[in-house]
């Protein structure tokens, strides 16, 4: 349970799969509010595909943890939920549940409420920056679990952003939308997309600072601050996909439209064939060339650059690999690299942050039963 | 290598790959012609992403095989290659090749050109079916090479469909673009689109039975035995597919429109998640769920119907596999079953034929370089 001492202003964006969590469509009911003081969480049980029965529970679990906190509006309270799905939510479990959260919440109890949104990630994940604002300095702190598309039962990607700074709705809303293409929606373990995914921005203004619009002068730099803190938690969340052993940044550039550059890098990033020559260390050109061509975007093949870090591997739509073999096989070695594509089609460009396919991703998730 | 007494009357479907195969862009060029007397085919080496030079080799090897053929126009003779991409077809070879096809050209040799078309495939595929023509049987035969989207470097779909039937051209490219859809169209191993696929539907008249066209009263019937004939013949490229398990018919009914039902049909066949629980024998309703949630066809979740075979898992949005677990599993456990999904939001129809996502599948194509 995350808990504001006031109401705070918020911003969120939810899954796009039309299959959505009760939480997450009570969640979009209460964030049209704008104002967010407390958000519950539980784990076991995603609450999705649950019909009314699940919609009645979310609200039901909220009212309860408004009572108990004190809070006068239950829209002010947010439910988020990751588990198993298509399952009834145990009623008398999940309500015993927020009575001992409401009875442990602590000023310090940052780590503990990490700790509890974890299904099966290996590691926490979240970070700590400060960032600039007027007057006096807010910062921003994020919980993120690394469920998501990782974990994908259990299997959500939930992502809680604080801030003790006053933001104003359009700047937090500014923020969120701009830093999104770069870090949550960049990612992709196996291009899943869950029903509960929820990444939610909360302002509440204690650092007393001068409201920070998006004309303010600090603006830019709070922002920088809050994407910066998106991505380093999204890769976080790539280098724990399930199984994972490398942690690919696929980055397309040249394309003619944003689009076309997110066609490219998308079609790479879920490619089986790319996916399994990243876990096998292959610097495999043709699979990516491959996945280019029928990735839907328009450009000339024969123009095609890429580049393993700063190894080029294929040159005006050549393959060269085998000149620069060595170098090549060291880079597509390392736990992390670059892969770049050029198309030189145009100026648009687009960035995929991907894990390898791996014997051990299939393993978990052919043997795993939720 | 494929040779006809005559020039027949010939379609085709190529891959809609961008990066296409030299061979492929010259077979377009020639197709446009609309006859076909010889294929020449060669496995080793896909002259993909091999510039101007391999559209001059490609050339080079059909005006040779037309020279020794005895075959007057070079424009008669159509290639194919399989195998690595990005690397210079050896000419010497090839041409050697060439020359040694021709010498064992035989009316026998059937099962030796199959034999000469197959990479990485456990089986030959092929088919013979009689289909009925006015005045005297033509009949179709064919040839398949299951590589394509399973052994995806060495790696092509191509199929040739030959009838001695005396067929129009507007007939045969009617019986060809009508039948994809639900053969070479329908089938999914890892979503990967090669450069090279090929798909070429020959018909020499050498039967004389009466010109059959979209008019003949016999069309319907003959068209039914091609799209037959290649419907059982992508079936055996899914059932080869690379480290595959399980064929699963996934079927997508009650969809608004066509385009729905193949997003949702697509979105099922390329998940990771399902086709690891197809793996596992899991019949895990929940990734089903998902993956039609995001695939971005319009339906409403709680009218929608899930079967394996005729085990209902999924009734009326609401999950019961539990309540058939037993039966369930059964199914999810044979080495072929049909998951149908309702979505009761209109009439529109798809159908994928689909291979599991195993181990065995990650380890060949992680250790495998071409």
């Amino acid at each position: 349970m995350i808990v504001s001492d006031a109401p705070a202003t918020a911003v969120a964006a939810f899954t796009t799969n039309r299959v959505k969590a009760a939480p997450v469509v009570l969640g979009q009911e209460r964030l049209r509010g704008g104002r967010v003081q407390a958000v519950l969480v539980n784990s076991g049980n995603a609450n999705a595909y649950t019909g009314a029965d699940g919609l009645a529970v979310a609200r039901e679990m909220t009212a309860l943890a408004a009572a108990r906190l004190g809070i006068a509006d239950a829209r002010l309270v947010v439910p988020s939920s990751t588990g198993r799905i298509g399952v009834q939510v145990p009623r008398a479990k999940l309500r015993r549940g927020v009575r001992a959260a409401v009875a442990q919440l602590s000023p310090d109890g940052f780590h503990d409420a990490l700790d509890g949104i974890m299904t099966t990630d290996a590691f926490p994940k979240f970070g700590v920056r400060q960032a600039p604002a007027r007057r006096t300095a807010g910062h921003g702190r994020r919980a993120g679990e690394g469920a998501g598309m990782i974990a994908p039962h259990m299997a959500t990607l939930l992502v809680y952003i604080l801030t003790d700074a006053h933001v104003s709705r359009p700047a937090l809303r500014r923020m969120l939308m701009d830093a999104l293409p770069r870090s949550f929606n960049a990612i992709v373990v196996d291009g899943d997309m869950s029903t509960n995914d929820t990444v939610l921005l909360l302002a509440n203004g204690a650092a007393g600072n001068r409201l920070l619009t998006p004309r303010s002068r600090q603006f830019g730099a709070f922002a920088a601050v809050i994407a910066e803190l998106m991505r380093a938690v999204a890769r976080m969340v790539v280098t724990d996909g399930e199984g994972a052993t490398r942690v690919i940044d696929v980055v397309v550039r040249g394309a003619r439209t944003p689009a076309d550059a997110a066609r490219v890098a998308d079609a790479i990033a879920r490619s089986p064939l790319c996916k399994t020559a990243f876990y096998g260390g292959d610097p495999y050109a043709g699979r990516v060339v491959c996945a280019a061509g029928y990735s839907g975007a328009r450009f000339d093949p024969a123009r095609l650059d890429v580049h393993l870090d700063d190894v080029q591997i294929v040159r005006r739509g050549v393959e060269v690999v085998r000149a620069v073999e060595r170098r090549a096989n060291r880079v597509a070695a390392k736990p992390a690299f670059t892969l770049t594509l050029d198309l030189h089609a145009g100026r648009a460009r687009a960035e995929r942050m991907v894990s390898d396919l791996t014997v051990d991703y299939v393993r978990f998730n052919s043997d795993y039963r939720t």
